[in-house]
């Protein structure tokens, strides 16, 4: 890799952003702890079971990071593991800090013009009790909503980054991972869920169905599109599968992601209300198993096998599902919402490979299709009667359409300006030794 | 893989099931969160903290299935690899459904005859405050229960999947696991769990020693009659050992079923009671320990190399030991337990291989010879005067009989029916090409 | 290996210490459940939802252990890994019960000298409320406080454990490992987290930056002087680097380490209170990212490629740096803490590589230098006016050298005793085949 000078202009940003972003001075004589009087008072208890949900929610969801980078590299080529995995940990690592810099306040912006809001250092005052008790939020304080919400932020570029592997170039991915996670999630975002104009006209996203998975799934489609699909894969005799390095890999992802969904539905209960968190544990579960089934039943009568990659695909499939409607549809809706998004997954994948738009995980399929499915089936299945079809199939296109444009804008501008495309040579040779200069397995004897 | 009639004819079953299972149209305007007044109550915060803990556990106990898959197909040869890690994605999956469709309401029927309840739809009505508050358990509500309860339903059919690796035809496998895990596991299960006879005796099982492992080991060792030893693995000349293909997939899994069984017995307690909860956190974790360490000194003295295999499989068996006495034993009885587990864990899988019962990951002797063994320690061990040693003898081998009887009765019918066994030259080429077409690991370069 | 009359002589001398250890019969009629006046109380939700933080935290620091295990495998060559494996397994097996039957009480002895403290059995009566109620602690019972702590003290030989890789004897490394986590590590905790002389000075180390990580890297230094380095390393021609063998595996061990780090320091807040672990949450996230993005920078710009085991490792010593001042240091304070670790950790990984001192996975620099920067840095960034620089340093830096004498002496009596290094013929042929008898990976087809 020959980017020196570009790379260091990243870090250089970085540091001025980080100069500007805030006072970093803490203030004298804060204490992290609460007082003795309010762990004395009657709401203490039940502030702290809430405000422990959503931190350990959080390290569920941070956990989805790991199952996104061992089930993008186990469903690549050895050649390029190294430089997935290497992707995933600045995407994680940049992700959080950004939105400590700019989204979670551009996010959560309190009042504004519904449509973007600027971005500010979040950190803030421990002797200010309106961060610290139930009196800022009933389930969790302000560092507890930042983490959780930090933690799905850095999931956006996190799908991208599967879609695009293999032969995109690193630091134009490093440097659109940044500006997707810092600022074009947290317009989105703060449209729904920062009180914005689709939450005023009664769009419905529970966990991000839309928020951030179709968002992500729609930025990864403008991506493939301006970058083209690997080499070799559409042959003049058909479609060439490439097939994923290490099933096993692929399968830890997909099960961590499993894991990881408890947290990141069960957590948008934004407490922990016992109703609402097993209520949406038993919906996120059977839908997961429903998708798995559907996919399995659904791509042995397509392919004539059983296909391990397709029944992981189908447990994604069922999760970006129910994601937008788990705490607002029965049991018996989440299942076949599941199914449903289970089958739409397989043929999903199978429609982008035949109109040649390569996608080496499927991530376009699980979170941009399922991710729009999804959102669409809170206006058929949930027994909120305020929940309308029209203004759900409108909201999820707005997201996508966004995500879609900005990626295409800014990937866009990235490959006139430094090229996202590794050379030929490289993507033959692999992007691990080629960029990286270690490969990711090696057999040193002695 | 040429079984698409039959599969079909699962499918078709399945979606019988389910639209004969119950009633999908959710109720209109229910409310997935618990009302103000209840949120203001004095028991809410405890129920809160309760019903967090249940699910928190049943997600640690989700994440046992990754355990089961990565140490199944650590311990098994590569060329079969993708054949555990599909059956493992089909167990939870299915598993949770068919939970939700018969196994839940048949496990804990409340009034039964004691030996058998007919099961149904488990979907409750969010609106009734006897699902939702600590008016129908102080320790979960109605979907926290289903959720912790589904998740330990599929552990059966998993424990089995690891013994009859490397042979097994898929569907029949996967008719199977859904019988095992719909029919089989409730029937014994309701007998302690959901109130019925063994329980109206007295026989104590905190988690599972027998209600969960000896069943499933018992299911496995019947399998494994049934389907004979793999080709080559006993000879004239003797046992010929046939190595796991990755040891690191293997300690995965160990740790990660290690962790879960943190969330198995600990939400065995079935609230958050901290005396309870932590306690059994700490017999849980010594008798690990010492399970290791037991196997660790055996298989030493008894193959005189220090055995990685032996050691986890030590550490599985000193949790299986504790499983059934976990909150009635002393810490220095649960270090006893799982040093005893430990040693027979080695003793048993040694004579399982000389009688020629060819167990690839020593399902057999991990739970079913340790479940057993765990039992009858509740009998020596208990600090509860009440729990009998002969009780516990007599419940562990009725639920380790009826899971070996209904294993072998089924599982012998689908031999005559559809065949058990795929073909030899399917065992030799390997099941991942075979039976699903694609291999574990792939090394595709340009 | 033939070291069985040393290892029989551990086994005795470790069934001696448990007969001697304690009284193992459990008292008739305990009751591992809270009275039902105790459930009824206002304190109860409280404590509940303190305890279970507890709890959980030891399960997400017991995966910490998986963590090592898979990072220190990934990052060493194939031919060692069952080794490593088998080291990782027996650390924490053999940790937790020599903490039970000495450590606990040795490092939290109540009244002592504030230097040494003899050790006992740990086990303790169910029906003492002083025990298992908030008069023991507002924020666990005995066991909670007793299987968090046990959690961590495994961690200081885990973090040898790497150092030594490739070369170390077996037997000698277990008996090491049995006496550091044993004796050393308690006597150096009982300064600071006991209540011995460094705490009584005012030192200062919120969750063991100096306690556990410098702890463990100057244990791991002295030992790697003992041992000296890898055959081929250090050559005439400079040094050749030993590429780990799975890059994978140790990605999933950083991130799992990451993980566990949430309980690591969320968890010694020693209760759930909401402000101060959602705090501990936000700094040690970002502490980390911060430290990943740095190393990225430095790494880049001195090794000219983007690095991903620095990388990797720079996300730990942002970890190790925050540690120490977790809850005491600003937002922003937390993110200048991380970026100078994860520049640190890339110069001191260079630096000993320069000295010739061998740490194949860069625990010296992770824990060792890092945990001093996390102590001292408390001195620099903390807003608690109370906290000196100069007992910061005081007390890092008696913590490291006492760390690094005793393991000099224990380590270098065994080398005079039995040897620490497997022979050269065994160092090439790799420990696994040598000393394990198989290897981690195999390929037997039919």
């Amino acid at each position: 890799m020959k980017y020196h000078p570009k790379l260091l202009l990243i870090a250089l940003a970085g540091i001025a952003a980080f100069i500007l972003g805030g006072d970093f001075s803490a203030l004298a004589d804060e204490d992290a702890y609460s007082s003795e009087e309010y762990v004395a008072t009657a709401e203490y208890a039940t502030f702290a079971v809430n405000n422990l949900w959503i931190c350990i929610a959080a390290a569920l969801v941070f956990i989805m990071h790991l199952g996104f980078a061992t089930l993008e590299s186990g469903l690549t080529q050895s050649k390029n593991c190294v430089n997935i995995l290497f992707k995933n940990v600045w995407i994680i690592s940049v992700g959080m800090l950004m939105y400590a810099f700019w989204g979670f306040n551009a996010m959560y912006p309190g009042d504004f013009n519904g449509i973007f809001a600027v971005g500010s250092w979040f950190g803030g005052d421990l002797n200010d009790a309106a961060l610290t008790t139930a009196e800022y939020n009933a389930g969790y304080t302000w560092w507890g909503d930042f983490i959780f919400q930090a933690m799905f932020a850095a999931t956006g570029a996190t799908i991208v980054s599967g879609a695009v592997a293999e032969r995109v170039k690193l630091p134009a991915f490093m440097i659109f991972a940044v500006l997707l996670v810092g600022f074009a999630y947290p317009i989105t975002g703060s449209w729904k869920w920062g009180g914005g104009w689709l939450d005023q006209m009664g769009f419905y996203d529970f966990a991000g169905s839309s928020v951030v998975h179709a968002f992500g799934g729609f930025a990864a489609l403008a991506c493939v599109l301006l970058l083209g699909p690997r080499k070799g894969k559409y042959t003049k005799t058909g479609i060439r599968p490439i097939l994923g390095h290490s099933m096993p890999l692929a399968t830890i992802g997909v099960f961590l992601l499993f894991l990881g969904w408890f947290g990141f539905n069960g957590g948008s209960a934004l407490s922990a209300d016992p109703k609402a968190v097993s209520y949406v544990f038993a919906t996120t579960a059977l839908a997961a198993g429903a998708g798995a089934v559907a996919s399995i039943m659904v791509s042995f009568i397509m392919l004539k096998k059983p296909d391990l990659s397709m029944a992981l695909n189908g447990i994604l499939a069922g999760l970006v599902g129910i994601t937008a409607g788990a705490d607002t549809v029965g049991e018996g809706s989440a299942i076949i919402i599941g199914l449903i998004a289970g089958a739409l997954v397989v043929f999903a994948i199978m429609f982008f490979d035949r109109i040649k738009i390569d996608d080496p995980v499927g991530a376009i399929s699980v979170h941009g299709v399922c991710g729009i499915w999804g959102t669409i089936a809170v206006g058929i299945f949930s027994f909120n009667s305020e929940h309308s079809l029209g203004i759900q199939i409108l909201g999820t296109l707005a997201i996508g359409a966004f995500a879609f444009l900005f990626s295409f804008i800014v990937f866009g501008a990235l490959k006139m300006i430094m090229g996202i495309r590794v050379s030929e040579e490289e993507e033959v040779e692999g992007l691990d030794v080629g960029e990286h200069g270690v490969p990711a397995y090696s057999e040193i004897h002695g």
